[in-house]
């Protein structure tokens, strides 16, 4: 039998997703410069996402190919992916308002001589694919292997999404 | 004479350039997780495109400044742009139909000591030019030298365009 | 007393920053590639902009973490910002008309350990947050530590921003 992916947050539920809360406090507020998302219409960019818990703890900090394994790499991504679904729920209320997933642009900390950053961006893209289906789980996308990023971050991830419903229009 | 931009489907005809079909199979099948373009009104992003091509031959894959010389880095982003053009094609069905590029962002794969980004990124802006000209092919751009990109190519972009009709507007 | 946010025009004045003009001659000229924004309805895709002035002084080219202290660099990213102001009068005619900053992507390049790219990026973000104050100023964001920018220079950042009206709709 085909998997039901008519609704997104049934499906984190059966695969025991557990998704962080950002609305409260509401996130961007630890920083102060940023926001979480911006929504014009139905197009909602997301702020960029790493690995890192909201009390800090980040998942396997370092460099791909060097301090880091591809498979962690996998599972930095991954976890990256759950806490944009904190974010989308955050932005427009529920997961099943999701209409589609515009682009993702991943940015993974790599040493240099490690090419392989699609095994580590498909850590991200499998999670949105498990949750939202094919038809709304692909999204265009680019994977960067990058220098650094804030904390000792292995990887970042930068998204925006399509909601069902308009919002803010003029 | 002026050269005579109003048919970009012309223009690629007149040049010889070879524009790769990405319509069958549909671009991103090989990979699964992802999809070529996403259309929203009149605004068509684009999956991140490398000098890769659907059979997995690579147009100088290395490090620009170090195994690779800023000439091949030149025609390396040469044939990433014109992959986008497939890309565009498959996206809304012809050249012609595209209104504007929006934005490019390209990532180049160079050496700690090689900054002349902008010399290889030439080689996307200069052939969108020889195709679109000065109205439709210049685009607001941003180009970056980084420590890595997917299958070891040294080059990558990342392309948004606005297409003359719109399409899957609510 | 709180600060009065109502007119970024006036807050420049106050804070006696000077914006760069880039109407006259229009930016992107010099390269030929390149234009200075897109506009399409009420968003406005802004070019990449670097810490390097019309005539082509830099401000603290190099890498943050080696050549580049983190204060240095913060300066670099403020002025950047500074010259973004320029771009967004060029783009939608003044500073008051910016309805909000949909997002900034901000590319620091680094030494291979140094991942304090937040410290460096903050240089624009307290800007917009001075000139736009919090309603308007803060924006999605993501911070990149890269290998190289062109012409040597330390920081790049593409923005994107919401203007009060619309123009060009279909």
């Amino acid at each position: 039998m085909a998997t039901d992916y008519s609704s997104p947050e049934q499906r984190v539920r059966e695969l025991g997703i557990v998704v962080p809360d950002y609305a409260n406090p509401p996130y961007g507020e630890r920083y102060g410069t940023m926001k979480g998302f911006h929504r014009e219409g139905r197009t909602v960019t997301l702020s960029g996402m790493t690995p890192e818990a909201r009390d800090g703890v980040k998942l396997y900090p370092g460099r791909v190919g060097d301090t880091v394994t591809v498979e962690q790499g996998y599972q930095a991504a991954r976890k990256a992916a759950i806490s944009v679904l904190g974010l989308m729920r955050y932005a427009v209320g529920s997961l099943d308002e999701v209409d589609a997933i515009v682009n993702t642009l991943c940015f993974v900390v790599t040493s240099m001589d490690f090419s392989d950053v699609n095994l580590v961006t498909n850590g991200a893209a499998d999670l949105f694919l498990e949750v939202f289906g094919p038809e709304v789980g692909r999204s265009t996308s680019a994977g960067i292997g990058v220098m650094s990023l804030s904390g000792g971050n292995c990887f970042e991830m930068w998204t925006t999404i399509q909601s069902k419903s308009a919002v803010g229009e003029a």
